[in-house]
């Protein structure tokens, strides 16, 4: 394929399907910059996705995150399938930090063609970050990877917000990182699939398995962690159905710099996927993550075209108002949006 | 006071601005439901806001946020000011994890009636967590808290948001929680106005304070920092403001659990105050933080009001298209917009 086809949307498209790793590069950067190549890309491209399995890791700053993404790429390459990786990084633009955790990444899985790293520091796409690491993710399906994995970093809305993207959600967890670590896990029980307690070889570990155990116990059924992500769009949820409650989290235990635990840890994704599929959830979390992405993308857009409407001075004007306290915001929204969108 | 007159919105805000402690609960709670008392309340009590000094505390889980929050209330209050606390914490209304977190607090600050302390585990108000956070926010502020402290666990996207609606920005580090707290340092250098290195009677103290210097060295004007908050409005920055680029955060080491370093952390605050007051960037700062309202409003606003108009038929008949890979969701939402909205 000549490089020159990689000018059009077409030729992206093409390339990109046919595995043409500088047609996928080219195709993110797009979406990260939200050319005017974004959206026909991302349409076109739309009904050719939907077989990859996605997978979400998250969990605090410590925790050994990307070593464990790290392996889990390794193990599954092991396995005969290929893997795309997306890091999102709450680093900024002016900040080297994506790329340097590439550079880290690359060392151990450089040159096997059946994995593709990228990190996402922009928040290109209408919907913001989460949403253009939906649109990766797309693409990175739409390419042909078995498995994509996101990595988030921290632990907090965001995450939970990108959690609505995958299939899957691997929380990890760490021994030894402080008391807030506890009241974080009560949170994240929703969005947890499967939990990683990696560096299991350190003190403590057996009392972050107690907990997660004690928590797991309290339990959260399913059916609220689906209604928790999908709270702004309706999405059907079937009454009386058995299967919605019947997946356990399990916790395994790795200690990822040594590829210990890994294996299980991705048979325990395989079962969850295996689960979703004969349980019919895998539907419902498909129409979850469609409604999570219209609701981004509508948020967006619907303020993007009232900005545009009202124009620069007129909003202007309203913030000086509102900053000086003459009147409050939400009256301000309100008067704007009867002034310019009825 | 009578308690009857707490079941009124004119009651509500008469004892809120009188000190009456239950009448500033029962205000909270109704934001944090986003009951028909919201709104009224928001807008009555929105121009008697703006004297408080608003701190934001953010860093990573184990970085004894918490401990360092209590100690800078417990050394404000010896200078005489009132603090009102807000614990935003990513965990969910199911789980106990906001509650405990008070009870936790309560130890050392309770029957003080100059602190009032408040965990946010709800996102009531549109735009989500951190416009809920803002509204409260600003009910201490009318309550008359000198100062209001907002407290957020872990580090991401959400934490630059709900850092926006704060005046002086405190990122709080501590040595030894892996190498990914590097990478997130470089993101929240755009956010940070007063670094704390708190354990800083632990090994590794030194290095964590080396780093910070070495990027504060590498820097990012006060100009990127505003810009990169008020993205999607509009806020005129004046050129040529030597101003602009003359606050460099000071790094102060703390160990908290002993109160050491405390009342310099206070200091350090209180010089930024002192400098937004002096430089005019606190009104810059006032138009960030109306701009930040009138987005995060604006776009909720304007989702609940598409999704009315379209009903919810029409908006689940395009979720299933969408998830069935019918339509992709831009495309999805124009159409929606374009019947719906023009």
């Amino acid at each position: 394929m000549s490089s020159s086809n990689l000018n059009s949307v077409n030729g992206l498209v093409i390339g990109l399907v046919n595995g043409n790793r500088r047609a996928l590069a080219r195709a993110i950067t797009h979406i990260e910059n939200n050319t005017d190549f974004a959206q026909p890309l991302l349409a076109a491209l739309y009904p050719r996705a939907g077989s990859a399995h996605i997978l979400g890791i998250t969990g605090a700053p410590g925790t050994g995150k990307s070593t464990l993404v790290n392996g889990l790429a390794a193990e599954y390459r092991q396995r005969g399938l290929t893997v795309g990786i997306i890091a999102v990084d709450p680093t900024s633009p002016f900040s080297g930090g994506a790329l340097l955790g590439d550079r880290v990444r690359m060392r151990d899985l450089a040159g096997d063609p059946g994995v593709f790293i990228r990190s996402m520091a922009t928040r290109g796409s209408l919907g913001g970050l989460a949403q253009a690491t939906a649109d990766v993710v797309m693409l990175l399906d739409a390419a042909g990877f078995d498995r994509v994995i996101i990595e988030t970093v921290g632990v907090g809305q965001s995450e939970v917000e990108v959690a609505s993207t995958a299939h899957t959600t691997v929380v990890v967890e760490a021994p030894g990182l402080g008391d807030e670590v506890q009241a974080i896990k009560a949170g994240i029980l929703e969005i947890a699939d499967v939990f990683a307690v990696n560096k299991a070889d350190r003190d403590g570990a057996d009392r972050t398995i107690m907990a997660l155990t004690m928590m797991l116990n309290l339990g959260v059924p399913e059916k609220h962690r689906i209604m928790h992500h999908g709270r702004l769009l309706p999405v059907e949820i079937p009454e009386h159905s058995p299967d919605l409650e019947a997946w356990i989290p399990p916790i395994i235990t790795t200690v990822a710099t040594q590829q210990q635990g890994v294996p299980v840890l991705v048979n325990a994704v395989e079962s969850h996927r295996l689960y979703l599929e004969q349980s019919g959830n895998l539907q419902l979390r498909e129409r979850f993550r469609a409604a999570t992405a219209l609701r981004m993308i509508l948020r967006d857009s619907l303020l993007e075209q009232l900005l545009d409407a009202a124009g620069p001075e007129i909003i202007n004007q309203v913030v000086h108002d509102v900053a000086a306290r003459r009147v409050d915001p939400y009256t301000a929204v309100r008067q704007l949006i009867n002034h310019h969108f009825s």
